[in-house]
Order: structure tokens, then C-alpha cells, then sequence
């Protein structure tokens, strides 16, 4: 078991594939986004990490909300396309069916699984990248992708990034019960 | 194509699951932890919500450095026993094989595939939990978990985490290249 040193530019393993909406300039503009994690309990409180000089940040500080959106593993050309072009150069409003929910700058693709609507309470500047944290005030689903009332992994069949090898991956087997399987360690 | 609305309360989807390390009252502790997220290109930044009553939080307030380790899925039952048993009441610091870096209170797991250390630079206080904001100072892996000297998510197996389901999950299969398979969308 020899430990070796690597790059400290080292990547959390893996990273959940969203399309990040936002409005700019008046038009709806998504971006791929594998930097984001839920930060706080109560409220519900998710964070993004976003480059500073990238269209969605513009957007996010012109708007003060944003939509998480899951893409399916159907959907990875077109979001990976999503983190190709800029929105700065390239219309990307009719890539998707949009929807709104209650935030009206908060563009959310039809699409995909599962969308999160959030509303901007805290901008934390870092050297490269703004980490935005929002509210989550409203999610939408399809009952479809439900199994008991809550969301089925299976069903929605998100996309997982690695870096720097720069692959997606579906989610594979079940591998246990969280808070649960544990328990055969308690003494 | 109907959308339900969903609980506000919604969990990314899915969560990485990591082993936070810390020095907590001179002792090493870890604890069980999805909420994490590159938050900074350069220099390589990385935050974790952690609750604010936990004995994690102490810890890195204590040290200003904490550790990242990705257990693979042959470590579920450790890596879940980490997440149901607080530092507080039972001592973790024998459950692994304990390395340290530069860092000299950041406790790194010598059974984990990839381990990163970790220097605090920002604490964002939230209404329930801390965003610890710290750079990456150095990674630790082997030879045996790399291809072409970039690390190999096949060969570390890391385990990812569903909410509120509960679940565990393995990575499963390849699904294209990212900044490159959406390129045929190109106009």
C-alpha cells in the first residue's frame, strides 16, 4: 500500500452532470455544471461553483436566481454540448422544451428528470470562480421518475463527470443501505 | 411530459461519498460526508457542508485543515459506520490505517484510493452548517489506481450516495467523452 503524490489539482470523484439555466440578457442560457453540492440542511441550500468570466455568471448576478436541471444519460450530447459552446456566442434558448416555476428568471428544461428552481442569498468570490449559494424554493419531477414518492436514481438515470480524465458514466449498482449497513460495525 | 412539484428540500443527485478527517481534541476523527464540491479552479479549491454541532466542525475550527478520502465500495460498512457514530461518543481513530502529508492535523486514510489534504481558507457560516472552503495542498494515491497517470474511477470503485432514499451506489458504465461527445451538435 504505497502511497504516491499526485496534482493537488485533484478532483472530487465523482461529480453529479446538471445543466445550470439561467436568463441573460432576456434569454434562457444553460450551462453543464459538475461543481455544486448541497451546503446547508435547513433551508434547503445548494452551491455552484461558476467561473467568473462565463455568460451564467452574468446571469446569476443580474437575476439573482437559477435552475438546477439533471439531464438523463439520453440527453449527454446535448449537455455536453451545453459545456462547449458559450451562450455568449451561441443561442442555446431552443436546445430545450423550457418551463418556469415560481422564479420568472429561472429557466427549467422539460427534459430532464428533475429541476430545481433556487434563488440567490449569498455570492462567495474566489480567485477564478464565483460559488454561488442558493434557496431551493420548488423542485418538479414526473411521476414517472418516482418510486414511493421519492426520487429513483435508476429511473432518472443521471450522468456522472470525471476529471481530469474528462468521461461520463451512469450510476451502477446498488451497493447498500446509507445509515444502515454500518450498523454491523457498532460494537 | 407533466411536472409535479416535488419537496423543496431536494439532495443533489448523486452525492460522492467521502471520509472527512480531522484532529479533534488531539485524536484523529472521521466522518462520513456527500455535501462536497470543487468550488475554485486555481488555486484548486474544494468546500464541504458540514453540520455545525458536529465533531468534524470543531476539529477544522480547531486546525484550520481537514482531509478528503474516497473509500472504495469494498470499504461501505467502515465508510457508513463513519456517518451513524459521532466522534463525540466513540473513537474512529482506529478503525483505518492513519497517514499524514504536509498537513500535520489532517488525518489521511491509507485504505482509500484518494486522499487529498487540506488547508482552510474560508469558513461560510450557514443557518445550520459550516461551507468549509480549503485548498487542495496535496493528493495521495497509488500506482496501482492510475492509467496513464490520471486517476482511474474503475479502478478506485468509489461509492456514491442517494438522498432521501438512502442509498449507496457504484459507478456504472462509461458514457461518452465529455467536451468532445456534444460536438456533433455543433452547427
Amino acid at each position: 500500500m504505497k502511497k504516491i503524490t499526485i496534482d493537488a489539482n485533484t478532483y472530487v470523484y465523482p461529480n453529479p452532470v446538471t445543466l445550470v439555466g439561467t436568463q441573460v440578457e432576456g434569454k434562457a442560457n444553460f450551462m453543464a455544471l459538475g461543481w455544486i453540492s448541497r451546503v446547508n440542511a435547513k433551508p434547503p441550500l445548494v452551491g455552484i461553483g461558476v467561473n467568473r468570466v462565463l455568460h451564467t455568471a452574468k446571469g446569476i448576478r443580474e437575476t439573482k436566481t437559477f435552475s438546477v436541471n439533471y439531464p438523463s444519460a439520453d440527453m449527454v450530447e446535448a449537455a455536453d454540448y451545453c459545456g462547449i459552446v458559450s451562450g455568449k456566442k451561441v443561442d442555446k434558448s431552443d436546445l430545450f422544451e423550457i418551463f418556469y416555476g415560481h422564479l420568472k428568471t429561472a429557466p427549467m428544461i422539460k427534459e430532464c428528470p428533475l429541476c430545481m428552481e433556487c434563488k440567490l442569498i449569498d455570492t462567495v468570490e474566489l480567485p477564478t470562480n464565483y460559488f454561488f449559494i442558493g434557496e431551493i424554493v420548488m423542485s418538479y419531477t414526473e411521476e414517472k421518475y418516482l418510486t414511493d414518492g421519492k426520487p429513483d436514481i435508476k429511473k432518472m438515470n443521471p450522468l456522472l463527470l470525471t476529471m481530469p480524465d474528462n468521461s461520463y458514466w451512469t450510476v451502477g449498482e446498488y451497493a447498500g443501505k446509507a445509515w444502515s449497513i454500518g450498523k454491523a460495525l457498532k460494537k
